[in-house]
């Protein structure tokens, strides 16, 4: 039986409260064998607290060796399985800024991007143009039309967009337009299967008149499509889990992918931990579940910022005794994947966790919160969509199998 | 989605080089509770440091408690599932000899004994007799004819050879003829399956005509078959994986199987671990993915010799400077199974296992490589299938799951 059906089978109503904290891209590597990782490098008084009383072990997002992308990172946390719920990013994109899309609709993230006088791109990111730079042109894109099919255009952030397709007969079977590298020219649609070909032609169709839009734009003056894809309707955590789950995220990819298995995305003031965790107050009573998401642990590795990886870390620390006085009964901190800034990407290192509830968990006696430490873990390593299932039953919140 | 379709979508191309060293059988038992292993008996300098570098793990060949045979050990580390690929030792013996089997043919391993005057098998190995002996026997048993089917007889090593049965309709659904004890008669070809029962009858009318061939003979005087298998058309290691593989071992079983997953099979002179090392270097830019095949660790292991598996892994030790001259990006060193020299037998221990990737693989902090230390490895305990994933993983060759 599939996780999420016994989930659906055992999860009963309880007052427990569970809290899960990523810290995006929190596993990391030493930059000397012997030196220590972002990790084990910051001051953390508050989580080697937590490792002290609680305990440890290592997440695997997709299967050894796999360096996972956030969005199926972030579902096998949430207990789906990311190769059986395989999401693009087009759909979590769109729900993350409040796009709707349906089952039957495409919705494919897009970025800006320069084209030389050859057509072939020379910046993949149309020099990172701003929000307030982007905004105007996508209010362009806006306006085209294509015969046979609904288009919403709109905004994400910086260089890029979501584009809905809705009408009749769509499908999401369509290859990226983004050559992934430089010197070449941004690719057509290109569809997978036959019942996609002939949204491939509208999406050809759409592109057509974008480059008429942008050929005269200084840096966005082409565009990639990527991560065609539509709702997949995935079943949601009230129903799974009986769970009322909030998501206090910033960035829009985070908050759709908490949509998409039924979570509220908070709306707060600011956009720092102790921002996230002051709004947490506020909602405490409603919820019995809350994801809370810090995104610059991973930009911070992928920029190669080994010490300011470690800055971000440290001021999650320094803003965790709010969050411990809300008296979680399970609190769990841990990242989606490893981002090393030692290798400026997402890696397939299993990433470090802590789970801490202080009425039901084993201490493991680890003292202190990092890779290493985790290793030893009493939690051992394990596969993270069966993250939700330990969360479950730390919170008490799983009945007995069979009698 | 199994491994090997993950792979499939997930490889890329790449520069970086991948070593996987087998000593075979290499984990072991320590004679007394608080005694070392074999290899943690062993004078290792070398491994040592690499695991100083590196981190280390334990593999499970098939599952807990299961002993593999060498055949779906090595398939394991290679990444097929041993238990889906079922590959009989005819067609690895086979294949290791250079004779061609195809997917309709059948091909058997041959096995020479001894029987008494009553018919009863008296050594299961006919004394083990040489191989300048065999070979006028083999060539014998080739001249024998059944109305048809092409039959092919081959000598492998000692008293070990080889027959392939080509024709219409065969199927390999047979079994073994060797009752695996002394003191009853070899058994007749007995059918599975419907479908092989005619290739049953085929071969009991060639076991009959070599009994009166072999009647003569003095110690040879019988055989049993075993493994009765064809072609199973693994997927290959450059479809899968996009890697160049080269094969270096001595023993034919070990080339078969490395042939069958789409290995180039080296030829070298000597059968030391200098000289694979040495040939390695030859061929370095013409692979990406080298396999060495180190066996006597498995040969004293049966043979109960503790100290001669020491100082074959000594040997292995002293010569790995020349290996690491050559800069893989990925070395790995392990077994294919334990085989304890206190059992005297493939045994079902977890494997130790070094991975050495200077770029990217996690410091661990176990300073030695032994079973004990890989306890507390880094990779912790994982199914040999992860370890193609695990490899590809350290030398950048897997794009990222998913956005």
């Amino acid at each position: 039986m599939a996780n999420l059906e016994l989930m659906r089978r055992l999860t009963i109503g309880h007052t427990t409260k569970i809290v899960l904290l990523i810290m995006d891209g929190l596993g990391g590597l030493p930059l000397t064998p012997d030196g220590p990782t972002e990790l084990e490098a910051a001051h953390r008084p508050n989580l080697n607290r937590l490792a002290a009383e609680g305990c440890l072990g290592l997440s695997v997002p997709v299967a050894l060796g796999v360096s996972p992308g956030s969005g199926p990172a972030h579902l096998a946390l949430f207990g789906y399985d990311p190769i059986q719920y395989d999401i693009g990013r087009g759909v979590l994109e769109a729900f993350g800024i409040g796009v709707p899309v349906g089952a039957r609709d495409v919705a494919a993230r897009g970025n800006f991007c320069t084209v030389d006088q050859a057509g072939n791109i020379s910046n993949r990111r149309a020099g990172r143009i701003k929000s307030e730079e982007a905004a105007p042109i996508v209010a362009r894109l806006a306006q085209i039309k294509v015969p046979g099919v609904e288009i919403e255009v709109q905004p994400v952030k910086e260089y890029r967009f979501v584009v809905v397709f809705r009408g009749e007969g769509l499908a999401p079977d369509i290859d990226e337009t983004d050559p992934q590298r430089t010197g070449v020219p941004p690719m057509l649609a290109l569809a997978r299967a036959p019942g996609a070909k002939r949204t491939a032609e509208l999406v050809n169709a759409w592109i057509a008149q974008a480059r008429q839009v942008l050929a005269s734009e200084p840096r966005a003056n082409a565009l990639t499509l990527r991560g065609f894809s539509s709702d997949p309707n995935l079943p949601k955590f009230r129903e799974v889990y009986k769970l009322r789950a909030s998501c206090t995220a910033v960035y829009p990819m985070y908050k759709g992918v908490s949509q998409l298995v039924g979570m509220d995305v908070q709306h707060f003031e600011g956009d720092r931990p102790d921002d996230q965790f002051a709004h947490l107050k506020k909602v405490w009573k409603d919820y019995d579940f809350f994801f809370v998401h810090v995104k610059p642990t991973d930009s911070r590795g992928e920029d190669g910022d080994f010490d300011g990886k470690v800055k971000v870390i440290e001021a999650v620390d320094a803003a965790l005794p709010a969050l411990i006085e809300l008296k979680p009964d399970v609190l769990i901190v841990t990242g989606d994947h490893s981002t090393p800034a030692k290798l400026r990407a997402h890696s397939w290192h299993p990433v470090p966790l802590l789970l801490w509830a202080p009425g039901t968990a084993m201490p493991d006696g680890c003292p202190e919160f990092g890779e290493r430490a985790c290793m030893g873990g009493g939690l051992g390593r394990f596969p993270a969509t069966d993250l939700m299932p330990l969360a479950l039953g730390h919170a008490l919140r799983l009945e007995r199998y069979g009698a």
